[in-house]
């Protein structure tokens, strides 16, 4: 497939994860940044990934991102073994996980090589690799993407500080952990670390909370950034947390390449519509082991938990013309 | 003073706190529930305050108080030393505190007797006392009042668990910390453990979860409720959190009294925006030690925080009737 500019690239990982969660456990399931986001993604845009798997990846699951619309000519398929990840969730509270291995196996050597084909994306999401990595990326593409976002990156913060700047300069958009952005600050305060980010370059930076939902900076064009808060959809059951990041970072940047937005014109009402989507598509994820549920989801789902989502946040105004009833001192 | 329909009347402790947090420290400043809760309340419908305090109280408390508009002719004043608790704050995460003492001192004989005059208030907050204290002020009510809310029980849900449940099934809003509703509902669900409050009989409960707002649940006329998700204002700088659910749980009753709400046809346009006045209030305080800011608002402050609040959480459908641009399945 040539990629025009209609397209979404994302650049991240494909693994084997083994999770034990309050409701159960999977050994060797699909996971991956760059699975996850695609998975969301492609229910809203056209989507390619660039990633690298080992020798064990197995058809079914090649066959399971393919039936869902997504691109893999840029899977590349190496000798060795998949990445591996394996973890657990604490009971009381799904924001806390505890790593038990992590086998980078094949994707020690990730060295991503943008095929003509993919190269002339208009959407681009460089998933949590090193920044190293996603600015050799973007010195890929043919032309300057219409958007550019940025995820997370956890381990990249100490040892790759100033790559990490450097590709936070080039992107528009930066999707990040509430612990991580407070470490790449050294801000304990949101509002602060938030601007911290946006004074590298980015029109806009996305918090993200978990359960608590997210936070959103977006610069206006007098320089002063606006702020949204989404929350997350209250879930009465929550069966596996993995991929709710990058599923939602995927409902966001799938949304904003389906409408077309650019940065230099990206507005407020777009990515706040944009987040929403996002939140949409990790409610889905957490629902399900791997991305059961999120390959399973129906349009009937999505657009259910969209409106469920719209309501959930609504306030209107006082109906008086006054405003809020406040009382005269004495 | 003669309390009609129209006023709010709360019953809770009036103390002097000792903090330290990260932007300083108070030594022996005003503090407690009923405190907080009458000087926010008292910016949207009269307040008058039912608690104890020692002879050590300084009369330019109670005149500060009484400069906002709060009637303290149920403020008894006592042998012995005013109600004292001291603390510190966590530096990285303002919803963590260490208690450092507390002496009960003159509220450990706290045995609410309403006036005559207090006797008829239309609104009624039953601030954390022990819950067999609660229901003895409803019981000296001389008519139901027309809402009755109940705050946060942290002490009570071990010993005193069954005075609890009885007190919140004769409460119409239960408004409760996001720690607590999981004890006392033995849920660590956040969905079902307010599913559990509400099975006790209230039309309403309003988990309150810190710097990350709250969470309502408003049951409807066919018995399902409904959830509204409120943010807290991203603050840039926090100074003392201490106060800030007394002060949520005064702007939003205070704004119910002033709106002339009632139990039985509260709706849900009512009680979302008495959440985000209440969101307004907790943020002020947070932002002044002791009731220092508190006190000291302007109307416009409170204004422009209310605006601030429905701009942080506003989202619109998407301008094409057809909502979500979802791609079919290939």
């Amino acid at each position: 497939m040539e990629c025009d500019g209609e397209t979404l690239l994302v650049v991240g990982s494909v693994a084997y994860d083994s999770v034990r969660t309050p409701a159960g456990s999977r050994t060797d399931a699909l996971g991956g940044s760059a699975m996850y986001f695609s998975l969301a993604s492609s229910r809203f845009a056209p989507v390619a990934v660039v990633a690298v798997v080992g020798e064990d990846f197995r058809d079914e699951d090649a066959e399971l991102m393919r039936s869902r619309g997504v691109d893999l000519a840029g899977l590349e398929r190496r000798p060795g073994r998949t990445f591996r990840w394996s973890g657990v969730y604490d009971a009381e509270d799904s924001n806390t996980r505890e790593t038990l291995d992590t086998q980078l196996n094949v994707f020690a050597d990730f060295r991503p090589d943008l095929a003509p084909a993919h190269s002339g994306a208009g959407y681009l999401f460089l998933a949590n690799i090193q920044p190293g990595l996603q600015l050799r990326v973007l010195e890929q593409m043919r032309a300057r993407p219409r958007l550019v976002a940025l995820d997370s990156m956890n381990f990249w913060i100490e040892g790759s500080r100033d790559d990490l700047a450097r590709v936070i300069g080039r992107s528009d958009i930066v999707i990040v952990d509430e612990s991580e952005v407070r470490q790449f600050a050294g801000e304990a305060n949101l509002v602060a670390a938030a601007e911290a980010v946006l004074a590298l370059g980015p029109r806009a930076v996305v918090i993200k909370r978990g359960e608590h939902g997210s936070l959103t900076y977006l610069k206006g064009e007098t320089g002063a950034a606006s702020a949204f808060a989404c929350p997350a959809l209250p879930l009465r059951r929550v069966v596996d947390p993995t991929g709710a990041g990058d599923s939602f970072a995927g409902g966001l940047m799938g949304y904003l390449a389906a409408t077309g937005a650019r940065a230099d014109s990206l507005g407020a009402g777009d990515l706040r519509r944009a987040v929403a989507v996002g939140t949409v598509m990790g409610s889905i994820t957490v629902q399900g082991f791997s991305a059961e549920n999120l390959a399973a989801a129906s349009a009937a789902d999505i657009r259910q938990r969209f409106d469920l989502l719209l309501d959930l946040v609504r306030i209107e105004r006082p109906r008086s013309g006054n405003g809020l009833p406040i009382r005269r001192r004495a």
